[in-house]
């Protein structure tokens, strides 16, 4: 039996997807792949408020992650961790001998912007790492806030990771200045994994240009020399499914839903889940940090949430246990990309039965 | 109207494959994945009659180049060089800092063992990069000379780029001493594009432990580690749908058509296209060393070969034009994956009728 998945990606993928995901095939260096680029495209743009760069790479999101490490970091790069996929980010620099420091609170906390101005007032970093929504704690950071530092140090390239985010939260990229977002396929643009999206200001591609050793498959400077020179194809050949999956989604969200109605509906999502895990749990984010799409309860009345999974099964749901060390001290319930009020109130319904036979 | 592929990739997909791709989405942190895994890397296994390692990377076959060059490069590198793809992965270890040496010929013609080995014995190497099938120009290296070379040199890394060969012609990894074998879903496997498949042995495993600053998305040590350690699932969110078409793809290949049967389909075709190309113009690669998977000609006639693929495409197929430089001068035409003598026939047809009447 097919599980509908409330976990933190790959999210659900509903059946208008899944039908894109078959197009026949063509080629990447035929004229009906720069149509199709040229439909998707701006279609990403509108999500994003942007009319910077727009990059589809064939990877997960980690892969964006590395690229805006690899290409954006010369001098030393500040990360702020405040979980397992903020930490990773840090481990992604580590692993590619740049300079960095790190900004560390505990699982469930957030950063802050004044933790962030104390480092960056040093002058020592050029590039500055932010997880909008950090997935296994379930805390969202404003992002605002940081926009409004960052402004204050115009040389440094601010990357936020919004994997678990985007689409789902709106993002204004260019009123922010954020110089690389990244994010990817599975999470709240609801395809399945397999295809990663960054949005690339003028700025980092500028800086990239100042950077050796970029590699070549997660380049920038590449992905905009094809899009620029070679009828908007990419340097490497693409996941094409993908792609179509994408643009039939974005007409999904743009024209059927509507952007902001699809923000609204999380913001819903959000609000209903909460209220029932504070009526039965405890929130595990620190207050005014809770991510909308992503709801974390703290275990409080110590029940297994393995078996309560494994007893969802079999209504056909998955929910996620806590991830790593929060692993059965926390639960979290996924409330991304194309599910619906009625599938929460779904899931909530069964949560509340399994419960209560536990 | 969609347009049937002889091109060197993406080749054409079958219906077969597309519905796998349109499977519902599971976790890959669930079991699920787990059995998926467990289904489908013996039989890739299989597929290059070897015991080492498989890694399904979602990315296309130049991030296994890529990781190959990572992982693998302590020393310096000697590259081979006869046409675009093959350059490419000198350039890879140039954008990575990497030391490296070249072995270039012309465009149409082979490496040959006695060139390597000259360079061999200066000791001045770690890794050995041979492309098995150049799809730039057609020229398709017999790998046991090569494997009988590098069976001197036992601390050498021998890498084999088989992108546009694995699947298509047989391969026996573990016989030939490969030790990093790339390639990709939309070659021979007949799947779209966005998947890469490398063949890794414990030298490569155990050179990469050495060598710092290999990344993380494609650290060959990464997916060892989640392999081993977590329940056979990659270290970052892979494309499942890929995986799910190769795992149907696979049964097909073994268990309907059978691995000798593919592989003497692939010289037949070869064999029937070369016949024609003989006739009608000239072979563009040198003689002795013409691809199995793919057929370049030279464009003895002076047509316009792009004039011929929009004739072609109002019958509903394309070939490929000449690769950069040869653009004009010569065209490819591909007989891989699952095309079958039929379509070769049907094609050949259609391209007689059309030079008739041009």
């Amino acid at each position: 039996m097919h599980k509908k998945l409330f976990i933190p990606g790959p999210t659900e993928v509903f059946p208008h997807v899944l039908e894109a995901m078959a197009t026949p095939m063509i080629g990447h260096r035929m004229k009906e792949f720069t149509a199709l680029m040229d439909e998707v495209v701006p279609k990403v743009q509108k999500v994003f408020y942007t009319n910077n760069f727009i990059i589809l790479s064939t990877s997960s999101g980690t892969g964006m992650m590395e690229a805006a490490v690899r290409c954006c970091v010369n001098k030393k790069a500040l990360h702020t961790v405040c979980g397992a996929f903020s930490k990773r980010w840090a481990e992604i620099s580590k692993s590619n001998g740049k300079e960095y420091d790190v900004i560390e609170v505990p699982l469930g906390k957030a950063i802050k912007p004044e933790m962030v101005e104390e480092k960056l007032k040093t002058g020592q970093y050029d590039t500055f790492f932010l997880t909008h929504n950090e997935s296994a704690t379930g805390v969202m950071h404003p992002l605002e806030p940081f926009a409004d530092l960052l402004k204050k140090y115009p040389d440094i390239v601010f990357c936020v990771d919004a994997v678990s985010s985007a689409a789902g939260v709106k993002i204004e990229v260019d009123k922010l200045g954020i110089d690389f977002l990244v994010t990817s396929s599975q999470k709240c643009f609801a395809l399945p994994p397999g295809l990663a999206i960054a949005v690339v200001s003028d700025k980092a591609l500028k800086r990239a240009e100042t950077v050796k050793n970029r590699g070549y498959y997660f380049d920038i400077l590449q992905f905009k020399k094809y899009w620029d020179t070679k009828n908007h194809q990419t340097h490497t050949t693409p996941t094409i499914s993908h792609i179509y999956a994408l643009n039939k989604q974005l007409d999904k969200i743009l024209n059927e839903e509507g952007l902001e109605n699809r923000f609204k509906r999380h913001i819903e999502m959000a609000n209903f889940v909460r209220k029932w895990v504070k009526e039965n749990f405890k929130m595990f984010p620190e207050e005014g940090y809770e991510s909308i799409t992503l709801t974390t309860g703290e275990n409080t009345r110590g029940i297994s949430i393995a078996k309560v999974n494994e007893e969802l099964a079999k209504r056909g749901a998955a929910i996620a246990n806590g991830y790593g060390d929060l692993k059965e001290k926390t639960f979290r319930i996924a409330h991304m990309g194309d599910l619906t009020m009625n599938d929460m109130k779904w899931l909530i319904e069964q949560l509340d039965d399994i419960l209560k036979k536990m």
